[in-house]
């Protein structure tokens, strides 16, 4: 059975990591003799310069119609002054809507070759082994927005099916792992909270009741991210605060370089990406990290696509570079964005 | 002059913690010759249980009549289970609208005697010395909320003039400083963070051509918080972002329990009270770290009262008092709450 990946490179450095972490993909399908199609489509910034909007028909249709999709990076500064429907941003929230992929998940895992690369002090980091799952359709993101002469509003909405969905989600994680689940809100406040606070306790009682849940609140989450990141386990969250709190947890690994990510729905495929940005300065230079679309390779083959032994092959060659300091020069290396790609895909 | 001001000590270490710094502020008024008068007035969970609601109209009609106003701490697991409106939270929400209380501002500068009880390795917080300034009456915590059987709905709401008033605050307090303000929002995704950002730089390029301004969206400040936090001066934010921004922030201190916030309007009072909470844990074991609440009546010093240099020995008096290790448990020193307390009167 062929597998159909479709990939959006977009923007930046998105071409260039596409293409090197295309070679990793490649060894590993030839080892594990994978069966896959590839199509590339238009998305993002470049798809506003050749079709003027950053999600095309043609794109949404192929990315239907796919069994997973890979993402490189999306915009850059001469997209900044375009209308707002032009904007590659847009192009993203609509893709998510479009492809139902709810939940947005974000391992963060201590890598004790780079732990001395990030603002924590020795030892800090030892243990931190932490996925953080974010709704990623609904909330203030997609709800009612209005403006007047001297006025603003955005309305934050979330139905008790959409809280339902990604609290199972956080669960049925949490039983591959270490069975615990800390759910982050801010039910002293927003109506909202309440609600995912009453529907997350009921879910997990009733569905999860081997899963340990916890309730902690947005703000007390921002700092215990930092004072004492190996508490946790799974975080589920919702939009916006999960858009803060997932940034927050990158710093916990030495580059948000090598962060991968996956967006999931109930079915239809699962979007791929890393976290990091487009980063406009250093694109076609060659000195942008693959790491980061290699390692959302490996979630789309265990996630996307039900290949753990291919993913983790992957993940081990991944690791394995990263002790060896096979690395690009953000990670104190001197390879290049394809030798990099290439010290990976030798290993697999 | 009288000024007058009046005492919230609140609920847990609240009481113990107002009592003993109520002794620097006696050494320091006798130093400097301040005339000042006290009310003690019930607020928080006390006032739940001695009048029914968090936020007595006695109280707030002493506040509306007083010069400043010190606040302990609220809140308690005896209180969680109440009914929304006499949650003590619900207290400080009515209490911040009642007295207009819009700019509520949090200075975290590195102290390096704390510098070793952080998560962040050795040099990386030097010369950290941030002001965050957080809209406190608007927004999303203030806008209308509904709910239906499967649904919950908060708005998210910022008028041209809150906007305004706030940034001008950010452009005083920068004209004090380093010159430089942060503005944080998210405007790549909300309709009020477009306002925001339009009314701020409106107004920061009428008003303070002199202060240079940049933009932030809340996801990359809340990892710059943590790389690079020495880069920032002045931050302004909405009320959302600000009470996540604010306590990550926190972490960049050794100790929660030293930090000291004030809550200002335009007339009236500013309140005044240190950013911990009311430690149920070791209320009424002598325990609790006094500094945070005498750092809060230096602010009211200087920020509500107009005298900095009475604000300016408590502030050296705490300093001293840290760096000898004068300081109780928490801090790695020996005192009990009153003998850490009257370490720094003395100094004063
Ligand atoms: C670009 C922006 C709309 C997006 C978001 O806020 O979701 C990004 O920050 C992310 O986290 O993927
Ligand atoms: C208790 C709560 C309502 C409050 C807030 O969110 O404003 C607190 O977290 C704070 O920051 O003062």
């Amino acid at each position: 059975m062929t597998r159909r990946i479709v990939r959006m490179a977009g923007d930046g450095i998105g071409p260039e990591i596409m293409t090197a972490a295309g070679r990793v993909l490649d060894a590993a399908a030839e080892k594990f003799r994978l069966d896959l199609s590839f199509q590339d489509c238009l998305f993002g910034g470049v798809a506003v310069d050749e079709t003027g909007t950053p999600f095309p028909a043609d794109t949404e249709s192929a990315c239907k119609a796919a069994d997973a999709v890979l993402l490189g990076a999306v915009g850059g500064p001469q997209y900044d002054s375009l209308p707002p429907e032009q904007r590659p941003e847009k192009g993203l929230l609509a893709m998510r809507k479009a492809l139902g992929v709810y939940a947005n998940i974000r391992p963060v895992r201590n890598i004790p070759a780079l732990a001395g690369r990030t603002a924590f002090r020795d030892g800090h980091l030892d243990g931190v082994d932490i996925v953080v799952i974010r709704e990623l359709t609904g909330g203030i993101y997609f709800g009612a927005k209005d403006r007047g002469d001297d006025w603003a509003t955005d309305e934050c909405r979330y139905t008790t099916s959409e809280i339902e969905r990604i609290v199972r989600r956080a669960g049925d994680m949490a039983r591959q792992r270490k069975g615990r689940v800390t759910s982050v809100d801010k039910s002293n406040v927003l109506m909202t909270s309440k609600l995912w606070r009453e529907v997350t306790t009921r879910v997990m009682a009733e569905e999860y009741p081997d899963v340990t849940l916890d309730h902690m609140l947005v703000d007390a989450m921002a700092m215990k991210l930092i004072s004492s990141p190996a508490d946790f386990d799974v975080i589920v969250t919702e939009n916006m605060f999960g858009d803060i709190l997932t940034d927050e947890a990158s710093m916990l690994v030495g580059s948000i370089g090598v962060l991968p990510s996956a967006s999931m729905g109930d079915d239809g495929p699962g979007v791929f990406e890393p976290i990091h940005g487009s980063a406009p300065d250093i694109a076609g230079q060659g000195k942008a990290n693959p790491i980061g679309m290699i390692a959302s390779i490996a979630m789309m083959l265990e996630t996307g696509l039900g290949e753990p032994e291919t993913a983790a092959a992957i993940t081990a060659a991944i690791d394995a570079a990263i002790e060896a300091g096979d690395v690009t020069g953000d990670l104190g290396g001197a390879l290049s964005t394809d030798a990099a790609a290439d010290a990976i895909a030798r290993r697999v």
